[in-house]
């Protein structure tokens, strides 16, 4: 990789009351080989330097491509707040601010001016305060890309995609349905292909119902919509196992079998993610035209300010954004 | 412990075209510290541990207590099957047999014969094509005991009581009702306390919806009906956290908080116990007048009569029965 350029990542600061601005300046302490742009206003990232007790380069981003990267130098691509941060109380006049900054990142990877976005936690809250009608970082992403999208959390050693999201569990039945399930599928299916470089990947699908419904005797989701799914994606060369049971996909002796599994919900698959991998899990958009990470965790408001964050979460999701942008190098170049 | 009778622990063999037998004759063969007695059909032992390819050597239950157990011998208090068994083939008329071994197996732990009792896997479906409405080992238990039951599942590293169990997802919501959600809390402490020996028990319990709802914005289940019950079982001096997220109530950093964790449904929690702990995961009912835990797998059709079966599920209800006798033990003679 000598004389290679490294990847430019733009890095979101997400809410600044929060404390995605300290957890920039952490990463840009670390030795990854990445030429981070922070997209957010400068001023907010000295004064996360100074409650971090540490100090921080901060370089104009000029759009250059830069071969060295020297841990504690951060490039910036200066968003301006319009009223000065106080941590741990979000103010909705930032709310426009936030918006910006993913708008930027977005338009960025889009325009290959970035090689990816990561996301640190914003506060959906203070934005709908605000007046702004927002449900979060990848509903906004897709809507600015014009994408379907489908939400995939993912450690080292598990990746999980997800049939229904944030919804009421008595909501999740109803949800589950034959075309959607079928997009999600194909969505989750050509992005392991395309941005993880899996020629046929497998994919394990779970059940709605426990024990995937035995046979109908536990529910009949799985007969009415989730096999029938299933048979028709597999005629058309799709690798897919299941309707598998949840309590049992997971066990060493099964995960060898798929790079991934769908889950009909959120706390099918979650729980065994987190309780293993808790700060190596990162979020992960598929569908969209670009690269986007995340962080797995919120703003941590009791603890914005105090320099005290654990950045983990955000290492992981550069990290995989890293991954990722290297194997899409490779796909080109085999093209 | 010396000069001190080994527990006397009934073990029933469970379907006998199944793998119940020939795990009976593995757990024999085990240095186990227990005297076993096989309630099951004495010829169907001898035939499985012809199947295994091992001997075993039989004794009719005298009833009287020993203090050695040598590996390989076993106790039998026969009770004939109908019919001989064909590994693989369930046969209806072996229903009544089945279930007459359940009912020595229930009756001679109430009457102190018999110290726990330890279950291998039965054919639910094999026992109702025989015309007898059975849904299995637990309600037959509770009937038998005029109980009412919870049902946990335990690995030496995390205890998880299900509040419903074999549900289809759809009727999980409307079963989570104050009152039942009240019975069940209280069994679930006081077996924490009785039977395992906790003076003063702390169960977490999972919300029904993700991110336990998030303050009513993802269902409203937690408000009306979790808090309430959880608020009153406080004051009446009961140690509960939650209603927790069910993807972060596992990671490491929150189990130190509790002893046990009660999830609202099956796919809840059974993923993570089983992901982690596959072959170490024992069943146990919780609210008999009796001990009685089992093995968390099937029948193994397939398997049966081929001598391959893995005990260590049998191995490891075996061990928990054992150790909750010892507790019970403990707390008799603190007494």
């Amino acid at each position: 990789m000598n004389g290679r350029a490294l990847p430019r990542l733009a890095l979101t600061a997400g809410e600044p009351a929060g404390i995605g601005p300290e957890l920039l300046v952490r990463l840009a302490a670390s030795s990854l080989a990445a030429n981070f742009v922070a997209v957010t206003d400068k001023g907010l990232l000295e004064r996360a330097a100074a409650r971090c007790g540490t100090t921080i380069q901060l370089l104009d981003d000029d759009g250059s491509d830069s071969q060295h990267r020297a841990p504690g130098s951060l490039r910036v691509r200066h968003v301006p707040l319009a009223v000065a941060e106080q941590p741990g109380q979000p103010d909705p006049r930032n709310a426009q601010h936030v918006l910006a900054t993913l708008a930027e990142a977005a338009d960025g990877c889009m325009q290959d001016r970035y090689a990816a976005v990561v996301t640190a936690p914003l506060q959906k809250s203070s934005i709908n305060d605000a007046g702004i009608a927002f449900s979060g970082h990848t509903e906004f992403f897709a809507m600015r890309s014009h994408a379907e999208v489908v939400m995939m959390l993912a450690s080292p050693e598990l990746r999980v995609a997800l049939a229904t999201t944030h919804l009421p569990l008595s909501a999740v039945p109803a949800a589950i349905q034959a075309d959607s399930l079928e997009r999600t599928l194909r969505i989750v299916h050509d992005e392991l292909r395309d941005k993880f470089g899996l020629t046929q990947p497998r994919i394990a699908v779970l059940g709605l119902n426990p024990h995937a419904g035995e046979n109908g005797h536990m529910g009949r989701e799985e007969i009415d919509t989730i096999i029938p799914v299933l048979e028709q994606l597999r005629q058309q060369g799709m690798s897919l196992l299941g309707p598998l049971p949840a309590d049992t996909a997971f066990v060493p002796a099964q995960r060898q079998h798929y790079d991934a599994v769908l889950a009909m919900y959120h706390d099918q698959a979650l729980p065994v993610l987190k309780s293993e991998a808790f700060d190596r899990t990162v979020n992960l958009t598929l569908g969209l035209p670009f690269i986007r990470t995340s962080v797995d965790h919120g703003t941590a408001l009791d603890l914005a300010g105090s320099g005290k964050a654990d950045p983990s979460s955000l290492m992981a999701a550069a990290r995989m954004a890293l991954d990722l942008v290297a194997r899409r190098h490779l796909s080109a170049a085999q093209r």
